[in-house]
């Protein structure tokens, strides 16, 4: 994998990056739904391409229980099962162990887990995250980490800092072992291509990056809770192995959003300015201007689609709850300013309607506006970027909310 | 409405033909799907216009309940309201009335009924029932009537059946009332444009139609339930009054097969042959091949749409079951010889672990199938009878199931 720093803002520490995986060119900064099952809930890819989605997280613990790995790799690996051929980022699993699931056990060697599918017993360990995720075939990856519910003790957060650690070392090794045999399908590409330039369409982007081979990457994941020293020891340490990308982890469990900040600016200068940086699990539009003026080049998040299945749909004006009454009789669209095909066809009424009526095409419809204002948002974002004018894009956003 | 004879099969009673209403032109036989809620579940109509959707069912019944006609009239009609710009087909609600919701009373003057929704009390009567489908713009309407569940005695069948011809006789002259003042917005158009020519695409057709104001129009309905002295009855009183088009109603509810086909061989002949005929509510693709042999010219079923969320896929070698263990790792399409998108891009695993999983895109790549499934077979059942071979059609799809 490769990551260009095209240019940064002159006020900020915004950047407008770009990223070349085995399947194709992702700009930065960049918004990844979330493909929880293989599926982005609702969406045909289609309908994700015709948004300009450029990438995909998926979820490898849901893949590891239901179909399971082993499954999708027969089957041609995560991109041709699901009808995807753009790039996909997994992560490692960890995440759902320590929230989904009934944790059994967790040692360093690794943490066994009861599937909250079914009960049945489990073993993750930092090697099978690794296996799991070339199993998937996918292109970013992510280590195995310790995740800490908020709030966390210093002593609690130190141990399960370190712990962190050594799972990243182990999964390190193993990313590079696999790499490295002829096991992996990608591994006898290896390199990177030489610069694109902008002007190629990402598909042929893709296909173009494809051919050249590039090399499929493993992400650390910096952690130590809300503890600047723990997450100095914690970067300084990733930092040292190379990996070609960095995951700010831990952020967004509770903690209050100053304190989230915080972490943000101090960790970001810690971190090598020519690796893309990744903020797990954020945020709301707010969070997405901010944690960009950070220095973050990459978010996921379930709210745009989660939100989206329950009625709640972003405006440039605030949220609206679809369900309420007063939408009735409400010929207007959902955001008068924004250019969704949603936007362009349906009254709040009609969308209303499918909502009390417990419709799919509610979830269908309501899912494409919200990823739009996601992504419209991210596009937002970079031209302020290119333009070196974030601050001013910044203060703006703050004075009347993201709009 | 203008519904133009192009051909006739020379063996059997197979017609092709062409419907010309407000918002386009249907070819036909035509398959309609079931938009119930104004919206065929899980479909954008971007997806449905995709599959060459040329019209749909809606029901009045729900539409009514919510989110009321007068608030789907007050947004634009039931085609802006959902955003289908092709005709729209309802029917007079009378079929839910007696199917879904609890009866109260039934009169010469109509039916009061309890909402199946919340209980709460409504009376439909010939008048309003036009009135509904009137105030949600539907292209082709149906008259209110009266159906009985099967078996029912003689003496039953005769006196729904003589109810239906009088509530038939109210909404003609409720129709022709409203057609004739300022109050139907579409009523200024009326006359039948000139025959459009073959070449036009059915868009560009609708558009054409829409200027130039076909009329809308009010099927009758032959009711009688198995007794052909009671079709009889119910079939000249209709075609005496002069409808612009002729459903058979009550059958595929539950009667044997043969039955059905019966009662349909022995009223086609009964019908004006200048004038559409509508199976409601029928049927399996086998029965779409057997009663186009007998005249029939449009059909509408949930099947489809209702046994795609269900998992059950219609194929040419017979239907699958896509839960099915057997497909977990299967790579293969759905059907090898399909055309459809979802045929194209998916395996069964893939649709078995959306199925599984309970995803809603289950529920929309199904549906895709099915649907062209069912499209597939009406474009066949066309091309045969252009040949003037459908009789070779038919033996065959009897001996080899409809494939």
């Amino acid at each position: 994998m490769k990551f260009e720093l095209l240019t940064k803002d002159p006020k900020t520490r915004a950047r407008r990056g770009r990223l070349h995986t085995p399947h194709g060119v992702v700009e930065t900064p960049i918004f990844m739904p979330v493909g929880t099952q293989a599926t982005v809930k609702s969406m045909t890819p289609e309908q994700l391409k015709d948004l300009q989605v450029e990438i995909l997280l998926c979820n490898s613990y849901h893949l590891f229980l239901r179909p399971g790995h082993e499954t999708v790799s027969r089957l041609g690996g995560l991109h041709q099962f699901m009808g995807w051929n753009r790039p996909i980022l997994t992560d490692s699993g960890g995440y759902q162990v320590f929230s989904l699931s009934s944790l059994r056990d967790i040692s360093e060697d690794g943490v066994r887990f009861q599937s909250h599918l079914d009960g049945s017993t489990y073993f993750l360990s930092p090697e099978t995250a690794v296996d799991i995720q070339m199993a998937l075939g996918s292109d970013i990856m992510m280590i195995l980490d310790d995740c800490l519910a908020y709030p966390a003790s210093h002593f609690d957060s130190e141990k399960s800092m370190r712990r962190s650690l050594a799972w990243a070392e182990r999964c390190w090794k193993r990313f590079r072992t696999r790499s490295d045999t002829a096991s992996d399908p990608l591994a006898a590409f290896g390199g990177t291509p030489p610069f694109q330039g902008g002007d190629v369409s990402p598909l042929k982007r893709g296909t173009a990056a494809k051919r050249q081979g590039v090399a499929r990457a493993l992400f650390g994941i910096v952690q130590g809770g809300i503890y600047h020293d723990l997450r100095k020891i914690s970067t300084d340490h990733l930092v040292g192995m190379g990996f070609p990308g960095y995951a700010i982890g831990g952020l967004a469990v509770g903690e209050p959003k100053p304190l989230m900040y915080e972490v943000i600016e101090r960790v970001g200068p810690e971190l090598p300015e020519d690796k893309p940086r990744y903020l797990m699990g954020v945020g709301t539009p707010a969070d997405l201007v901010e944690c960009v003026a950070l220095g973050v080049d990459m978010f996921d998040c379930v709210m745009p689609t989660r939100h989206a299945r329950n009625g709640w749909l972003f405006t440039r004006d605030g949220h609206i709850v679809i369900k309420h009454a007063k939408y009735r009789e409400d010929p207007a669209p959902i955001d008068e300013s924004c250019r969704c095909p949603v936007c362009a066809t349906y009254s709040r009424a009609y969308l209303r309607h499918l909502f009390i009526a417990n419709e799919i095409l509610s979830s269908v419809l309501n899912t494409i506006h919200n990823l739009h204002f996601y992504l419209d948002t991210i596009h937002r974002i970079r031209q302020f970027i290119e333009f070196h004018r974030y601050e001013e894009f910044l203060t703006e956003m703050r004075r009347t909310g993201v709009r």
